[in-house]
């Protein structure tokens, strides 16, 4: 069973303002070309969303979000639900409703169905590719800027795991923060004592030796950069001998996953999962 | 001379609203780690944002914005303009001030600029792909929902051009209107006669004889969707007669962009350019 | 058959939100003398909304949003459509539902729906002043800030049309841009060469010099500011000779307004369209 | 001397608001002309906003504001205050910086001064029309949507006075209210009971019978509604007796608002002040 | 009979702006604690939101829109209505609907209901120990920044009155105000001539000489600050003989409010109504 | 070395959203005494923001951002640091600037500092009550909606520590989510399997046989909810032979919490840290 990934998020007030600029952006001065050619028509229409390519399903709320905001009379029947693998040619919606309004409302919904769902496509193939390891792929900050929330459901809905929020929602000690401590040892120290005890301790580790500082410390999670797998299996054993996780990070590609995961890595932090997931071709076809 | 493709855009109140979407979602929470790490630190830092790779640059004002609203403290001097080539390992910036606020705004900064970037190195292909034939490769519609302005800018750095901007700039007639208004003759007739005269009048046309029609009326450009180059050739030699632009869209990849260019088309649209251009790679580094 | 001028703009965000500011600077502190008077009523009533003088309708999308956003419990009937002709007397709106809501709502409801029909008006009178000529009478962006799209529409509601809605969706080369060109032909070159293939290139000419350069480099519509109909007509007679648009602008009036357009205009842009269109007087009187 | 009208007023976020839909709605998609022709120039400029006809100025800090949201760097100097008389040719501000963004900054300048002038002239010349009396005339909440508090202080700017501005500031029962009270008494009487103490009790009467009651239980102020300068002159006699304000409403024009003024009404309110004032003609002239 | 408190706030824009800071702070990355442990679950839950003390109600509107943004379709069913008192164990709302959307909008809801009522509760303590008197205790500016509206609702819930809602609805002239005029007589004498005619004239005195220099220009209301019951006695006779309100104010408190109601005071603004009531407790029981 | 509370919280645009909020509804109508006493008045004043009673400090950052909004010419000399302690008579701050805007600023400022210092000072308290053990108080989500992440610093500035930031940045297993997963050991394996590795595992226990079930299956914290303190020493003990820290909630008061902290809890959290804090009284004085 995985987690429900956006039940309900395209109803919080931050992504309906990421809606209303997308709406504000194509819509804000009419659309011309129906106004002149169709007019005041009120034909109704349906309309079917599919896709041409194998895909898995990801931002159908948002899309009924969209369709909502430009005409409430608009009606959606669902043929899937987020994180479910279509094949090309796969319904994911019936639109019904004022044909003019489902064709205002068709490209901006059609966008953010196809990247979302490219998304989920993408982890798709990561998660695929460690499957039967221990080892879950997660995201990384690389999101698009203002589709945090939505970018990581999509990701949870391709199989995938998440990496911290945002900056508040955990505690990751790089290399500027170990400098401006003075070492491993302090930095770890200090976020033990001050860091909201809902929070794990994870730090980068660029060595055995920062590694074994760590976990005296009390680190409960190392992150390894830009290592080879050789170097993850050798810094894992010794990490999991304290009861610690270990997390891989690095230009890490679907051809090299596999090898991190079966190295002993727990989590396998991916940016691409979301910075370059190509879109996904879906269309809306009138009935 | 390129037009200058993002000047200002940054301070437009809807990109605005797109970057605090971004900061709201990053650092809404404070920066955790670095409070319990770092604290109360003034210290200062120099950091340089540079490329991994070879790219054209785009979104620097954005990145400007993005550092000014953090922390107007944080001063920037830029080794680069909107559309810039760059090799790997070229440098984009120069940022100074205190290194927490530096930090707090890095990841949003970066995320903004690896995504226009990336869009505008996309788009650089393309018209290098098309270099000394008079076709323009376009964008489309098919944007990232709340980012149409910035990444049609980043088209621009990259060498292509920007078909319409949004439902109201531009009269595009497409299969739907047409079936509405009973034909092709009827709804370009429609178009003529009630479109704002700023604008030109577009239309689909999928065989011979509705291009004739289109012409017969005063179609100003011809969209010819899903032909291939041969189709093309014949279509456009007949709209050229008639000094008309010709527009191809449908699946055109950088593998087959050149062959529509030789065919006569005077545009070709790409949604690719803006909706699965890989994002690129660049960082910024602590001096 | 006139194209549906407000179809659903009601419904876009930044009409929302100027709906909310609205909102806002009248109700923002509650409704004191109700409160004190009526108090916790839930006594219903019926209203009517009509006109006190002829008038073309406009805006009642807006006092539909309006009314809904201040209870969802308010029920319209409506009675009369955008670009309806209405003599004094004559009903727009039946409004039932909670009395005291419906009062909190009545000014900004009549507030828009007065300017709006005012513009509608308006509108019409210059539409009429040209009938039966090839002329359009179009707006300017002389428009209430804020107001652009409502504005817009209430114009095509009184039967004149629209010119470019912004300054990206029509290219319009005046004076100061031909000054930093170095002349009429480079300006009007660049245009073609580099603006969005949906857009027509339109330039001011003052001289039939000017004119001449303009037609040569293949411009699409001249822009003639401040001439007499005379000088009008002799310009016009050389631009459609070459197949071009003349647009007239500047200081027409109701009385002048058809000698421009029987020498020849096609368009005839007016900001008084929007700019002093005075309020129409609608009241909403209790049944 | 005259209160300061809008001393700071462009700085409330309300405002800031108005002002952002305005950019957003002209410069939203960018100025593509200026961007075709003139490119990525750096010239800068030097211009004149001056008035075309005689006008009492205001709106001059929301044109500021403007100017700064555009492009921080375009200086600006100013030639005349808030309320300020002008001759035909008066200056109002000088505005230097880069040509480009005072291009793109201007309409939108010029469109709120403009109107927010038109108030101010139109209110000075109904502040004339009762030079010498008594009688102060007042605006009334109906206003443009949105621009309440502007265009308020653009009254006091033009030489009248404010009504309550909004339905929380003030209480003012009318026909209705007293309807649901049963009696002019009775609502009359719960007011001075209930409402907050900083606001006085104004009650509209339409007989003698009326006022009468009114005045009985502690009125403050009576408003006389469409009643001819005799009848005010009748009752305002009466309710001077009791110390009490006169305000007169009612399509009171520029030729009968004197009447009314000499017949003894302490407040004369005039929506035309505000719903119905001509823009003014100002311009913007490159040096 | 109460006026109506808070009907219809919850539907303001600003108060909505409210809601949606609220919601995005606490639900704005999703519920990771359901979605890991009850997932996808559409199980129904009903749950009952009722007091654990003896409060007087307030805030309900403002839970009803909590619920309806983060789901419309739960369910409510009102149990009290503003102004109600209940004991400990009395029940506000029945709340029916899907048991992980209720639990999303719990926290959110109960704080808002838990201040307001908090404040309400403290204003009935307030309003019952000057109860008998013809002093009305009133609260002041001193409100939780963003909520005004509502805290100023809910002081009438409980039973005490407003003051002034901002700067712009009420004249209250201060000692900084009477410095820069020079005195009380010129302040309050230019407050007369230029204020809206629809606010009474309020000015602080702090001496009986004071008190008799405004007494004679005309001010409406005398606010008397950190006096002794006996100065008031003697302040306020005097301001009564000349029909003038009577404002007590300055570190009043449960314990000192009756002594100055019986001294004679019409009004006793007391900050802590709003700035230092604790909040009430209340809970949601799952049935 | 306590982290520094709130640096830069005040330019969130979360934040600035809020201060717009209050400033909106403070000024947003204009400053009406100030307008018809002082008038245009450009005088120059200086104040003094100082404590009556002794306070630990919180809020000078929003402090400073009112101001800065008001008035950018505002200077602001600041006297003491987020957490300091200050007897009465404390400064905080010096305020130059004109002397009208400081004024309009003035309550508004005030309001966020007197509440949020009052958090801090309710929460010096409470960190007091515990000193010397190792136990550690912390807040709740019971916060005032909108203001979390300003409260949570406050709470920081007063020497106690934060708990989860929202429904996102921590998980905690309450009895509902226990009863959906059908035991504590069930709830707790899912959470650890599905959970992001950033956050530990906390789940409330009612009972021993509860704490050994979640023991058992690895919980990191455990929530002991209203259990006595010899309660609570008997589970800590089995808790930290596992190593899992301990929370307990629950009524704790100032009375009670030392009694909890030599218990053995680890973490103590209280909702009146937030939800019931009085404000403190600050005032702001001119020289």
């Amino acid at each position: 069973m995985t987690a429900d990934p956006i039940r309900g998020l395209a109803r919080l007030p931050s992504v309906r303002r990421l809606i209303e600029l997308a709406l504000d952006e194509d819509l804000g001065r009419g659309d011309v070309t129906t106004a002149v050619t169709v007019g005041r028509s009120e034909a109704r229409a349906t309309a079917i969303m599919s896709t041409r390519a194998a895909i898995t399903v990801a931002g159908l709320d948002v899309a009924a979000a969209v369709f909502a905001l430009v005409d409430p009379r608009i009606q959606l029947e669902r043929h899937a639900a987020e994180g479910d693998r279509l094949e090309a040619g796969g319904r994911l919606l019936t639109v019904r409703g004022p044909a003019a309004e489902i064709l205002m409302a068709e490209r901006t919904a059609l966008n953010f169905v196809q990247r979302l769902s490219g998304v989920a496509t993408q982890a798709r193939r990561y998660a695929e590719a460690v499957a039967g390891t221990p080892a879950r792929v997660v995201d990384t900050r690389k999101t698009t800027p203002g589709y945090r929330v939505l970018e990581k459901a999509a990701v949870v809905a391709g199989g995938c795991g998440n990496h911290r929020f945002d900056l508040g929602s955990g505690v990751l000690i790089k290399d500027n923060h170990i400098v401006a401590c003075g070492g491993v040892a302090e930095a770890v120290a200090r976020a033990r004592r001050d860091a909201p005890h809902p929070l794990r301790i994870e730090c980068e580790v660029t060595t055995l030796d920062e590694l074994a500082q760590a976990l005296a410390v009390g680190v409960e999670v190392v992150l390894l950069d830009n290592m080879t797998p050789e170097q993850v299996r050798e810094a894992a054993a010794r990490a999991h001998d304290r009861g610690v996780l270990v997390e891989v990070s690095g230009g890490v590609t679907l051809q090299t996953v596999r090898a991190y995961a079966e190295a002993g890595a727990d989590l396998i932090s991916v940016g691409a999962l979301t910075h370059s997931a190509p879109a996904v071709d879906i269309g809306l076809d009138f009935a």
